[in-house]
């Protein structure tokens, strides 16, 4: 049987069609129409595997704007899809490390990939994806750049957490002629010292896979492996581990 | 004896003369030099009372760039310095309520103006002056516009605490359409659930005075009102309390 997963998140939608193995996948900003996004995903994902859309199975959705598509078999929380999508991929998984548009997540596994405890911030911007675009954005550069800026750079220290204080501590830094490379490792280790503080409240045990676009940036990674004080298995496509977890729930029901 | 104190806010610098009674006062930016704008602000205050400098006997600072000027007999907390302030504008103040530019506190007072216990916000924009100062540039007014704004329209509700996230939901809610009195108002009612957050860790007893310089800004005053279920005291100029306050103290040593 083949399946879908959509997961239409606050950034980008992900699709990915899969049939024992995965097919065809879909990236596509979300932008205003969710709908319109998680549509475009599916059939992107669809032409790009050559699997016309009768044949299709079931279709399972998730992410924050999966409430927003009415096609969908199932909607499945993102907890519970990224770690099905990362136990898939790495069965040693037991911890997962999310970073999303508007949320982070540090998600415990059992053996099988269920979820069994999770921490969840969407309450806040630090710590988020948002915090690193509205940081690169002073820097006057992208995330990846931000990346290149922070290698090996020592970090500049960034006192506030709060991504509204952070940004005018940055422009003072910059104000006082501190470099942009170390203000970048700033940032990336205030990430991490965020995400330290959700992990801290969850045994860090096993496979700690980090999932989300976030962690396609290597300096992201070392940032967070270095606070955290474990290596990180970072997927090949980390953004698309809850939609293939969406398609691997969708073929199981 | 003439006793002087200076409040250097992350916002405006407060400077009170006093001598048994208010002899001057005065209030200047505090921009990126406290340390001037406290001298400054000080200068200007004797000007306005007719006070020569070698007549001053003691100046105590406060506020947050209290740090940053030598010319102190002694520096006391904003927190102390409010609730004297405001137990002397109103013997009957058992609580207060101030908002900064970059915070926000609950005080609560014992019956001689000391500070009993305190609650204080400094690590989130939400709840703050900034947060108002944000929100009032996406609909394009000023603070005191805000208000006017706001005035008898129901609230668009806001769900988003985080600054952040309640920025890009204001936007949302100005390409739907809604009227920007109700966006308004519900960033006035959402300031004000960030300080019944507060406050309802200590308890609200006697007359509560709101100090700080968005007490003068009515609508607030009555958001707040609203949610604590108590009416507020709201002194004549309420910015100038904590630097009374200091001016107060500098008298009793
Ligand atoms: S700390 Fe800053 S980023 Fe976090 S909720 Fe508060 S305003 Fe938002």
């Amino acid at each position: 049987m083949i399946a879908a997963g959509i997961d239409i998140g606050s950034t980008a939608t992900k699709a990915v069609v899969f049939d024992g193995e995965v097919r065809g996948v879909a990236v596509v900003p979300t932008g205003w129409e969710p709908r319109e996004a998680g549509l475009t995903a599916l059939r992107q994902a669809l032409a790009a595997g050559g699997v016309k859309e009768g044949r299709l199975g079931r279709v399972v959705g998730t992410g924050y704007g999966r409430i927003s598509l009415p096609i969908f078999d199932r909607k499945v929380t993102e907890i519970t899809c990224h770690a099905r999508g990362a136990h898939h991929l790495n069965s040693e998984t037991r911890t997962v490390i999310d970073i999303g548009g508007q949320d982070s997540k540090v998600i415990a596994l059992d053996a099988a990939g269920g979820v069994a405890d999770f921490i969840m911030n969407d309450k806040c911007a630090a710590g988020t994806g948002r915090f690193l675009q509205i940081m690169a954005g002073i820097l006057d550069t992208t995330l990846d750049g931000l990346g290149e800026l922070a290698a090996s750079a020592q970090p500049a220290p960034l006192s506030s957490m709060c991504t509204v204080f952070a940004e005018s501590e940055t422009i003072g830094l910059l104000a006082q002629g501190v470099p942009k490379g170390a203000i970048a490792a700033g940032i990336l280790d205030s990430i991490a010292r965020r995400v330290q503080g959700l992990a801290g409240r969850l045994p860090i045990t096993g496979v700690v896979t980090f999932t989300g676009g976030t962690a396609r940036n290597r300096a992201i990674c070392q940032a967070i492996a270095q606070r955290l004080g474990v290596s990180l298995h970072v997927p090949k496509e980390p953004q698309l581990v809850g939609a293939l977890g969406a398609a691997l729930i969708g073929r199981d029901v």
